[in-house]
């Protein structure tokens, strides 16, 4: 069992290091040389750890949606006013990319088309269980503010994630919006895309 | 100038068969072999007509602004009610990203890192210049409202610019939601998000 986490901490370390490597070179430009070396491993022990190049982009990125379970939506699991939890899904999803030492998920977001085959599918399954549950947030928002549905669930579900994602191409906290400005006016932002109304 | 006009045109050919490569192989992982023979180039002959990698990558994407200025942009420049303007662009802009074919458009939201120095400044102020057009505009809706603003018009044009540009990860006009209807629920519910109603 302890063995087992450790495992795990040694492959997290990984993906860490090799994370920032893809992130400056590029999946296609960095070569299994350069991250053994960025890790302080040979060749073959950095193939012994990840099997392959591909196996460590689908390894990394697989780090990066536990992230997002561990600090994003596991602490709010118990919420259950859906809007307070929506509100506070977005506050978490922001702050997931604005830093930007989380490498990996710079690295889901950009090489998203780099991965292939049966390890493509199965990222695509849990980023599907992420899209599905914000669109179920958001249609339980709308249900309660008892008005007709303005934009169906899902395509704003897509909407909100184009919002929050592409701020890792343009969002800096060190320019003149203040995260905490960036995410209130997200937060209401979309409430009136959905609801008309916040 | 009718000569001008011809190297015109083959280097935007060059741009158009050179993104395809650069979206199939990525920028680091494409060589100028590789684009030389899709051209029909050797490849001194690619050389000879773009002068390096790093150039050619910012005649893509420079291409790929003309494509915006002359498709999207000019044929509306006439129309003065902001908000018809605000609502064309957008129409515009999503069927830059929605027609897969112009894969300069792709390389420029994807690549975006991969261009440096001089380059890259140029090209900046390209993306800028729309960026602050965009601005403008969301202002002008916002004024013409009368009410009090809800959000920095700037803030709103990077939550559209995210919006838009994101459906390249995820949306095909081959699935359940038409282009009609995608553009339709965007415009309302970005007018939403600037306005509070539509």
């Amino acid at each position: 069992m302890a063995q087992a986490s450790e495992a795990k901490q040694r492959l997290r370390e990984i993906c860490r290091v090799a994370a920032r490597v893809f992130y400056a070179k590029g999946y296609d430009g960095a070569s299994m040389q350069d991250i053994a070396e960025a890790v302080g491993l040979t060749k073959a022990g950095l193939y012994h750890h990840v099997g392959s190049k591909d196996r460590l982009l689908f390894e990394i990125m697989n780090y990066g949606m536990d992230i997002l379970d561990e600090t994003v939506l596991a602490p709010i699991q118990d919420i259950a006013d859906p809007r307070e939890r929506l509100r506070r899904t977005i506050i978490g999803h922001i702050d997931l990319i604005v830093r930007a030492r989380d490498q990996e998920i710079t690295v889901i977001l950009h090489e998203n088309r780099s991965l292939s085959g049966p390890l493509r599918k199965k990222l695509n399954v849990r980023k599907r269980a992420y899209i599905d549950y914000l669109e179920d947030l958001i249609k339980r928002v709308q249900e309660q503010s008892g008005k007709p549905f303005l934009v169906k669930p899902r395509l704003a579900a897509f909407a909100l994630l184009g919002m929050i994602n592409w701020l890792y191409q343009w969002y800096t906290s060190q320019g003149h919006i203040k995260q905490e400005e960036l995410t209130q006016v997200y937060v209401d932002f979309f409430l009136r895309g959905v609801l008309g109304t916040t």
